[in-house]
């Protein structure tokens, strides 16, 4: 694993949990932590339970014992670790955004398809599309519940910036993080719609803006935030995005990324309308899924909401009975155990380095279409 | 209308607007509010566009061109009233609860019995049942959505004495109001259990509390409470009811009445469990039923949340379009139409004063059994 | 009263209830209701309660006892006859959309600013300001609660045109209507928009669009909608409206408009985000106002669900005790009574005819907007 | 680990998980399990990462190389291998409810206190105390948020015995369970209240039920419940359990505990009322609490949901930033973390044998009301 932040206490937890739940084809060995500085990675690979710690990813993957890198880093490395990974023949698990450019991503779903002929596997870490709810929706979808849609409401809300004396992080620095709200957070809005819908998001037109551009900057990070220093720091990411996508079928889908919601902590949301059904869906009450069927007796219509805790429910079989609740992190077993599947089943997983590639693109292109007043700009290259 | 307290503002509305909405057979006249007060009845008559205000209900009593005795009063004097207005052959609508103790509801049922003979229509105003959620509701259970009914949680929250400065008012004095919670919203909640149930409670163990026994005596009233003033009386009715019932079925249902669950303002809420579904119901929101039906996919299992508001439901139709919400004073409306139909109709409305006896034996059973200790006490005579 | 549709009898309420739980300076009398067909008006005005009817407006113009004009009929019609009544000297409340075009509301709002010289007072009807939790929302906004505005969600969403052989009805006729979910319903969402944050929405991006373009005709009308004739008529007015405003203080405001919301009745929704508060309100839920108070412990910080049924709330000390509800007509009551204090003090009520004008205008500009690529416009004429 | 059934799982993956969030001062090793079937308990052991399994907890308690017994078999056996546990020295967590009798459980309160004098801890698992949320009710309430409580409604609500032919397990074996829905869900509505109000439930009146009393057997388990085998079995506990409590303050607590609540799989739910505020919890949404200040002025009053995902939350800091969820088994985690560092400080850990032996005693006073006509007993001994 590369990388030590709070996607790696994530991930170590997913590869940790999986086996002692799912029944895997292979054993994940939690082998060897990568980070630059020594200590604080030898502490997170002790702490997290991992054999060793590294200070040189590019030593590791030399290693005949690492079969698999796992990339938690920042998103400004994903594309020259991924790609070196890729050609020393591991699989390749990069946590989202693909990349920080849509040129890095190109290069690294090209990368990873060749592997691919190759056996090698490689995946992008959208971990909310293994939330129960979110695959239990795709599979209402898959199953013409909702019949054709007609619209698609996305949004993917926090607050955590709405004190203009919050610290910078590395979120905020474009050059780290490649985008704000947008590439952080919208980017799981728009994987979620394109994942529950089956559908790709076409063109965009939308605005993205910087709320409060001057912050102190970060002294000891706590949580996503932390506490502030003395100097003063330029926020280069966008605060909010707002955009409308056209999706595959011709539906409008309406998009907002934000850190200025106040009162929404995490409320990444999502509702499908279509001509038979509905669904809505919100991360901050993820055991739950919401379901409108339009074609129940007219005194009968309502949203249902369905405790998505049953043993038949996707992911749900191997944990606990009925009405018990699973977590953030649970995501990430899911992710790990689907991950080892695809690998030992010799098949593609999915969302592919592919998928990513068309998020970024998506992201790019509400970019552009910022740029120019809130053009409509296809997301095709 | 004899008496012109808040009931009195509800049952005006009720008879005003219901014949602009329901089509009824004979048109209502606002022709005479009695009250002791001369100077008050004529400024409520006034207000509420009564034709008249009048002292003595006796006097209205022998009026050729009075056909109704709509009965507002506090609950000591319904009897006498009643039964006057029964033997000079006046239709009566009795705000509940019937009577202050079973004895007096026992001649009111028997009086109504005998006028029924004559012609003659009288009705106990539980206007809840005339929520179109409520009646929504016993349309379920009755077509069998709900299967074997196997408990029933039954709660009437409300906070307005928590403070225990906040003032005596005749609705704590057991001389006026024959009973505390228990009487006055106990009484509804044990009355829809009955109406949506189709059953009766047959026998009952509980404990009925007063929690702050010494108040301020009221210097003038606002809304269900008002103001303090110097001197201090004594709380002679229960604060807080808790009750277990046996219905007809030989289901359990379990009751609370109370004004002191902090934070619920009039939260008459009931929820009905069966083998094939369930109900629940929350007047804070009145315009919604939730219904869960249990013979759905595991994985579709939810309640759902039903807005009550489309044309076909009970008493809607003549309402709103879809989504437009009703309010609490409706129900005044739907018992006036009600009303005027069975009156016209030459049938025997519901809730009779037969039903309004029961409901009173059911009270005094909960009192009898508070006293011996929660001893199960019948509630047949 | 000029009209008599759902409006007619939603106004008609409005008239007839207010006087009685709000203190008026002066009496309504409800004259004559104005149709074109004469039997149907003398049987709405029969049964709506107003003393005559007519079938031309401009008679009723000319009679000295009448002193309000009320305009309930489609938007096209709206100019005309308001230009007609201000010229006679009646004070006039006209529905919204003030009218089907800028160029004619302009013609309004400026006689209307000249009638006001001469005493005469116009409103537009925006009754939702009017619900209890909007305008305690304004009042927390003024209170400076919810501190600097950062941005708004507003949606007003509404799905009873989901089933495409639902039938065309006059609201989906350009000619008639003006605009669709737009002009309808949009209108609320902007209206509220600019009333709760005291602010404007000075430009706008954007996209309209017809879901389904042709459709059954009208066969007879029930709610909103009605049942399918055999012919088949072309929608000319948009089904659902996405827009990106820019309010007066550069903060940010996204606005939905459709009637494709599958599962949604009448969920018009706003929710404020600031740097010291946050605000949600629903209409489907509208005696309950989310107040998000960021400035508590950040242990203790959570939206709490506000019964806006306490004396002290905006409109409500008249009506019922604590926790007991009201409906979608009593904005109508609220409407009746702030119009006739305004006439009775001699002061300008609001929204005016310009408030109703620049909503004229953002709906315009909207259309421009989805006429251009989404370019931004300004609403400024 | 004594037992391997859904509980062994679930303190698996608790001492599994709490080093590599919690920093603890001793470090567990996942030993042995223990269990009567060689097969299942190795497969049970290699599944869930324990380095040995064995067949004969007798011995394991021989082994020096043992500190701590963890206990989760049926409440049959909880005592005997207890109070061997403790009598070897080793520290003790033990599921509960604590016994299946009070005799048991008297002798296991009294081992595990002359045992704490050798400084051997003792604990019983009732792991809801350590859900944040629920710690945090608790911190609320000695903080005088509440004021003084006045009432209390504590109900554990579940569904899965509504069909009449879902079969047998052992919890409805009165023999291997103690108790039905008492024992198994009653009791964590007892402890709950217990915790989070500080109080005793002194005196009880009651009735417990079974509603279904023949069941097919079982013929292989899932989840909670299994498929049904031909042949069939008597149920010999309780299916619902309704009763009142007096709490040491004396006010009053009403209660209930059901595997009959139609549409409720896991509904665990306290709303503590008081003169100052109020709390309410459900477990089914388990990262929120209801939080009602009714000292805000009158307009403000409303139930605030705070997501309890604050760093400063109990039990939140190491796990995830705002807004990200814990789900059921972190209480497990939390248990573990909590019952190291009391060994490690020598310090009495709560809930003791001595609450668990209180609550056992709740139970039985409800057991004994239900066989005397609810008759109010207390539960001192």
């Amino acid at each position: 694993m590369i990388g030590h932040g709070f996607m790696g206490a994530a991930h170590s937890q997913g590869w940790r949990v999986a086996p002692r739940f799912f029944d895997l084809a292979r054993q994940p060995v939690l082998q060897v932590v990568v980070g630059r500085n020594a200590a604080a990675t030898a502490a997170a690979a002790d702490k997290w339970g991992w054999e060793e710690s590294a200070t040189d990813w590019r030593d590791v993957l030399t290693r005949d014992d690492i079969d698999v890198v796992d990339i938690v880093t920042p998103g400004d490395t994903h594309a020259e670790i991924a790609l070196a990974a890729l050609a020393a023949g591991k699989h390749v698990l990069c946590e989202k955004p693909l990349a920080n450019t849509v040129a890095e991503a190109e290069a690294m779903a090209d990368a990873a398809a060749r592997a691919a002929d190759r056996g090698i596997r490689s995946m992008v870490g959208f971990t909310y599309r293994r939330v129960p709810a979110a695959a239990f929706a795709r599979d209402l979808v898959a199953a013409g519940r909702l019949g054709v849609i007609r619209q698609v409401r996305a949004e993917y809300l926090q607050d955590w910036l709405i004190d203009p004396e919050s610290p910078m992080t590395w979120r905020l620095d474009k050059e780290l993080a490649g985008s704000g709200a947008l590439g952080d957070i919208g980017a799981h809005a728009v994987d979620l719609t394109e994942f529950i819908t089956g559908q790709r998001v076409e063109s965009v037109s939308g605005i993205i803006e910087t709320l409060v551009s001057e912050r102190p900057v970060l002294a000891e990070g706590v949580g996503l935030s932390g506490t502030a220093g003395t100097e003063r720091g330029t926020v280069t990411v966008d605060d909010v995005a707002l955009f409308t996508g056209r999706l595959s079928s011709g539906a409008l889908a309406s998009f907002e990324a934000t850190r200025f919601r106040t009162g929404r902590k995490n409320a990444l949301r999502i509702e499908i309308s279509g001509s038979r059904g509905a669904l809505a869906f919100d991360l901050e009450r993820l055991n739950e899924l919401e379901f409108y069927d339009a074609t129940a007796a007219d005194t009968e219509l309502g949203f249902r909401r369905i405790l998505v805790t049953e043993h038949d429910h996707p992911y749900v079989g191997p944990w606990w009975p009925t009405g018990h609740m699973l977590g953030y992190e649970h995501g990430f077993s899911h992710q790990a155990s689907d991950f080892v599947a695809a690998i030992a089943a010799g098949e593609q997983p999915r969302p592919s380095f592919a998928d990513g590639l068309h998020v970024q693109r998506v992201l790019a292109a509400v970019e552009r279409s910022s740029d120019t007043g809130s053009a409509w700009v296809p997301t095709a290259p």
